[in-house]
């Protein structure tokens, strides 16, 4: 607390990122993090970008990622807005987008930065909650609202609504701004970007953090009909003129145009996914359906923090949220083989011992 | 303009940076970047953190950059704030401390991104016109206000300041905060940064983007007491968890600590400046004092924008700004040696052109 302070630092609670420890022989598999590494081609743009030419800003748009992008998705690169990492993106989308005099409706369980940035803007935010079964019910959304955002697949759950169900509340909303938050959907939904061309309120964010394995460089991006990219390019050009940097935008580029790296991974992760499902239910766990590079389950015998706490010991790290309804849930990132039988050894002998 | 936006994007006027042409063979010498490259040891930095790494998140906080500023400047590495260039760091600290009851001051003639970020986060903004020499007088600044903004040197005149007035400013503002924004303060200005100690209300901000000749890769940073860092903490971590990414923290770290080549290339660029200077004069330019990496110079009998479209016609590159009081002047980088006399060729050629 300061006198110095505007009056909204004072009403934050700022997000809480998982953990970064620099430990070594970790398993972390806490954030969502891809284990196989980013596309070489990726790497090689970088390097050639390592030049002398960093003397100079970039180019302030990030035109040469944002044709890559709009091809894959059959849009125009005007239909495409790059940032900072999703997170940047989702912000300028709070502040351009989703603060409207009616509420913003969103998961109750959900991406926990969404009520932060409600916070930093002043958006009313209303929590809808997820059905029992924890799905989202696209008829719960059905009420008075200024906007609606919702993740596909959602997270921490990673269970995925049909691309019908996506466009059937696209289409309903029609008056207000939906936003389809999609950073996981390369892992097993369906990118509601093909329903730009027929939706103008419908805007559809994704990253390369997660199926593009370079959360390290900080790239996410937004496509929609003009209006509302034109929105998101009004609040960034009033907030930092160059958000990507020369070696992200070389190293993105790169990473989109290398599918076949892509899809190899990916396939990979979704084998894994599949794989450790049915290891953890065999240890008695229930696990929720995922479309995403993470599984959500929980032990009917044991409290998840219990649980989170003594993987730690073992050196595995997993996600676990203090919060109501999922308590019991751990989340546990999609690693490599190794990664996922040290992961299921350690639940094999915590589970022994605590009986 | 669409029903979709939130109240603000309608009110914006976006900033606009100067132009990144894709021309070769232009002797650039608008956008104030360093002629002489980053360190070659920022590079190498860069080049080893250009790894399957990228994967990973990078650490949050950008800890190891903190650290080594703090120790530069004499102070503790949570006095030191860092962001996604030295833009986003206005952008927070506009949010986070210059957004008060009463208005915020700065120069008429300045940066011209600080109105823009008052539309973006509704900031009563109040011009205090420079002398009629168009340095800053502090006692302009005597008058009812919620926060200041001052640039040191100012930007596009060049002229600085010396550490004494800023002080004496500081302290006669106690009781609001007072930002000395510093991008150019390493050709010939000193540093606000030592005053912190005694000013809680000080904040100061630079950036690598000019003398350390790291435009391309967006970084820059904070110092103040506690407060005021803690206040940039809490936007930041209601806006992106991790601004800097791996190869950004990594290049700036290096280029921080190779200081001869930073001590080197500053001295090449302040002699380049008296040599243009005496040039600009010889040709019967009026060029202001510059404490910055570029000046600012007009013509007693040429019309700024002429001047500027001319030397565009021959290949170079220079800025002119279409604003009240300033609309004869040219702001023109210091570049190389091969640079300046092409730009003082071209000039030279002009003036005997237009007679």
């Amino acid at each position: 607390m300061s006198r110095y302070w505007s009056r909204i630092v004072h009403e934050l609670t700022p997000y809480t990122p998982g953990e970064q420890p620099r430990v070594a022989d970790l398993v972390k598999l806490n954030t969502n993090e891809n284990p196989y590494g980013p596309s070489p081609k990726a790497l090689a743009a970088i390097a050639e970008a390592t030049s002398d030419q960093l003397r100079l800003y970039p180019e302030p748009t990030g035109q040469a990622l944002r044709a890559a992008i709009a091809v894959s998705h059959g849009l125009s690169e005007s239909e495409v807005f790059v940032g900072n990492g999703s997170d940047e993106v989702l912000a300028h989308t709070f502040q351009a987008l989703l603060k409207q005099e009616g509420p913003l409706l969103f998961p109750d369980i959900s991406y926990s930065f969404y009520p932060t940035y409600c916070a930093l803007f002043g958006i009313t935010a209303r929590a809808v909650p997820l059905a029992d079964d924890f799905t989202i019910d696209p008829a719960d959304y059905d009420r008075p609202c200024g906007a609606i955002i919702l993740p596909n697949p959602n997270a921490p759950t990673g269970i995925a609504l049909p691309l019908s169900a996506i466009e059937a509340l696209v289409a309903r909303h029609a008056d207000v701004p939906v936003v389809i938050d999609e950073a996981y959907v390369d892992f097993g939904a369906e990118s509601a970007s093909s329903l730009i061309a027929r939706h103008p309120n419908l805007l559809v964010i994704q990253t390369f953090s997660k199926s593009r394995a370079l959360a390290g460089l900080r790239v996410g991006f937004a496509m929609g009909q003009r209006p509302l990219i034109e929105a998101l390019e009004r609040v960034k050009d009033s907030f930092n003129s160059y958000p990507l940097d020369r070696l992200a935008l070389a190293g993105a580029t790169a990473s989109w145009l290398d599918r076949d790296w892509f899809e190899e991974k990916r396939a990979l992760i979704i084998a894994g996914r599949d794989c450790l499902s049915a290891e953890l239910a065999e240890l008695g766990f229930t696990v929720l359906p995922s479309a995403a590079n993470f599984i959500f389950a929980r032990h009917p015998d044991h409290s998840g923090a219990v649980l989170a706490a003594a993987l730690r010991e073992r050196r595995v790290l997993v996600r676990h949220f203090k919060k109501d309804r999922i308590q019991d849930f751990l989340r546990i990132t999609i690693g490599t083989e190794a990664e996922c039988d040290r992961l299921v050894a350690a639940l094999t002998e915590i589970l022994a011992e605590q009986g």
